[in-house]
């Protein structure tokens, strides 16, 4: 081992940052099994036919034994890393449909890889927290409503600033282009979606000079684009651009029903919002962290109704995916994220001398069985040197054992010290 | 979509089994949490000549980009998936020194993978659980100790049949082999760490035959192999050998010295054991399930004082795994893992009309806000469609609102349907 260097895009936390990150999944996991998603973890890999159909914008990670046998048939089946885990919970789904109790509500938070160039800030590896509900034949709206409220109520549990979220359907963008005239409605999609990065004015200049829009056609899919509320008066926004469409009248419902009862501050209709990828066909999420949108959506995704083709029983689905490394990496980068300088250690026990290490073991049991955190310290140097460690390490409390055969502590921040009754003490919170 | 099939060695549970895991996991978390252990995750991958260097003997995924760049130079380092957790934490650990507080104890819960060929019962892909404790400069043997103590406390409280540990070091081995006059001590040490699986007349005839041993050097390196002790015995029936190497008396100290700190019915002395891989040094580990020791060792590890070796500071550690895919694995194929039925949904809340649904949102998360897990059904159809799903999903409670606005309960395995208060209700354990 003789170089040791970072990989660009792999990033790896020390054990503070990591034990946020730890925290951060913690919430997440208590808050989607409070709303009854089951968690799954789908293997890392699919055959590479499968994630090509489905996410031909990603770069993928193939696999390749070492000891490769070209003769062995199992070797010739491509394989990648897979890119979200929304592709792999369709695989699962149609896998073990006949397991599963459906309407299935899933979380999962596992890494996922993307062979992208080496860049700046571009992660490579990390960590996506997902959950989504499938239905068997169907799957009533109210579920694209639900998922944005549990969205919503993880987003204001984490560590981080707040966060507004901005809905859309992928109905009203389709009615309203038919309605149009448009027949490329992806090729329009694709420019829309850029509002944010290119500007409105670049956006009309696309759409006219490069997918042949006239200028009136253009200018009121630019205005669709721009009509955002946190209330209902977007339905009659929409409707002033005297656009008829019976798929637009649709989506614009379902909006309705979805932010009804969404009814907060922080979620608006937002109808710039596309989301790249085309297997959304209704409802569509994306989240950003109010005064830090340059970093683009910490949380997204929507209904898809398509996703899981083949089988025989439709198996429509909508979902959200929160970029858990992107967000943490970020705020740790920028100093806002809250790093604990206290070690989960709360108790070092000093050790006398070699003969009273297991009775000081058996102490430190009795109080791991309270669930306290405790460590015995692992030479029986003098106390100075056993004090030095528990300083750096950041523990809250020593505890040794005085000459009289009776416990004391001492608690680090305070100085103070004290004689305790082994059997009933715990550590102030 | 078309073909969804499973791949051999990628084992994915179904979401009950899964809670098991999860169950597992947390256990585990928290034993080593409270013994100072802090988490780390390390990235997936290192560079190909980083794993060649340690796991000769390994299969290894190695990894290509899709849209491979020839012209990048990035493209041209080639890196591999980690086959096992302790080469990754060994760079860790020189990576990030300067950032540690040394004893460094850590703990780490991933998936790694191995690119072997195809075959019945064998993982390509799995969960190890590490804890690792790495000083600076040197390590005390008492953490040799510690970390067995800490491993079988771990063993004790997984819902798994009983565990037998056997320890033994590798200075004992060495010194031994030294001390009859054997040159290719790892060549022998080989050969008898295959008595287990080939039986001692084989072994004798291999060390014989193919390693040029005389026959009394081949059978006192036998003999040694078949020493086991649950109690300090081992070190008479070693001396009974004659054999004289100052290695081999220290190794028997340390031996003596980890198991008189660990005075427990299942933990064993067994000069059998030696672990293939060669970059241990001193004490050695392993567990076998009672009963079921054909599956081989479910837990293992030990010292190691030159992993880390181009560091200008000596990084000497002691460490186990606990492999909890492949023992999870084997108990719920041989129906012995106690799989819950009961869904992780304890209450699941009628829905009487779609214009409830919001109140029913309402009432679902003051529940929640208790730490009950809850779901509302998300059709307004017939009761009885909704009780149909509430025993599919083995619901503890379904909850609903008579007509005269009080809230009830309904107990699903007894039968039994009673009025509550919403404010103060919570489900029986």
């Amino acid at each position: 081992m003789n170089k040791v260097l970072p990989i660009s895009g792999f990033p790896e936390w020390l054990p503070s940052v990591r034990a946020v990150e730890q925290r951060c999944m913690e919430t997440l996991k208590k808050t989607f099994e409070q709303s009854g998603f089951l968690n799954i973890e789908t293997r890392a890999i699919e055959p590479l036919d499968v994630l090509l159909s489905k996410g031909d914008d990603k770069e993928i990670y193939v696999l390749k034994r070492l000891h490769d046998d070209p003769e062995a048939k199992d070797d010739n089946v491509k394989f990648g890393l897979h890119f979200d885990l929304t592709v792999p919970f369709a695989r699962y789904v149609q896998e073990f449909q006949n397991d599963l109790v459906f309407p299935f509500k899933r979380y999962q938070m596992q890494k996922v890889w993307r062979g992208e160039r080496k860049q700046e800030g571009r992660y490579r590896e990390f960590y996506q927290c997902d959950i989504d509900i499938v239905g068997s034949g169907s799957l009533p709206l109210a579920f694209d409503a639900e998922l944005l409220r549990t969205l919503n109520s993880c987003m204001q549990q984490l560590p981080i600033p707040d966060v507004t979220i901005k809905i859309n359907n992928r109905k009203v963008l389709q009615g309203f282009y038919e309605g149009v005239g448009i027949d490329d409605t992806a090729a329009v999609l694709r420019v829309v979606d850029k509002i944010a990065k290119i500007g409105a004015d670049e956006v009309l200049k696309q759409l006219v000079n490069d997918l042949g829009l006239s200028h009136i056609a253009a200018e009121k899919c630019l205005a669709l684009g721009q009509i955002t509320a946190n209330d209902l008066t977007f339905i009659d926004q929409v409707k002033a651009l005297e656009v008829e469409s019976e798929l637009l009248d649709e989506g614009l419902n379902e909006l309705k029903y979805v932010l009804n009862l969404n009814p907060h501050d922080n979620i608006y209709v937002d109808l710039s919002i596309a989301r790249g990828l085309d297997y959304y066909t209704g409802t569509v999420y994306e989240g950003f962290l109010n005064g830090h949108e340059h970093i683009g959506a910490v949380c997204s995704g929507g209904r898809y109704d398509h996703l899981v083709k083949s089988s025989r029983t439709a198996l429509p689905g909508v979902g959200v995916s929160i970029g858990l490394t992107r967000l943490l990496g970020y705020l740790n980068q920028a100093g806002l994220l809250d790093v604990p300088t206290q070690a989960q250690t709360q108790v070092l026990v000093l050790l006398n001398d070699e003969e009273s290490r297991a009775k000081s073991w058996v102490t430190a049991d009795a109080l791991r069985a309270k669930g306290i955190n405790v460590e015995v310290f692992h030479n029986p140097v003098g106390f100075g040197k056993q004090m030095k460690y528990a300083h750096k390490k950041g523990v809250q409390y020593v505890l040794f054992l005085e000459e009289n055969d009776t416990y004391a502590v001492k608690h680090l921040a305070s100085g103070e010290q004290y004689v305790i009754d082994i059997n009933s003490w715990v550590p102030e919170a």
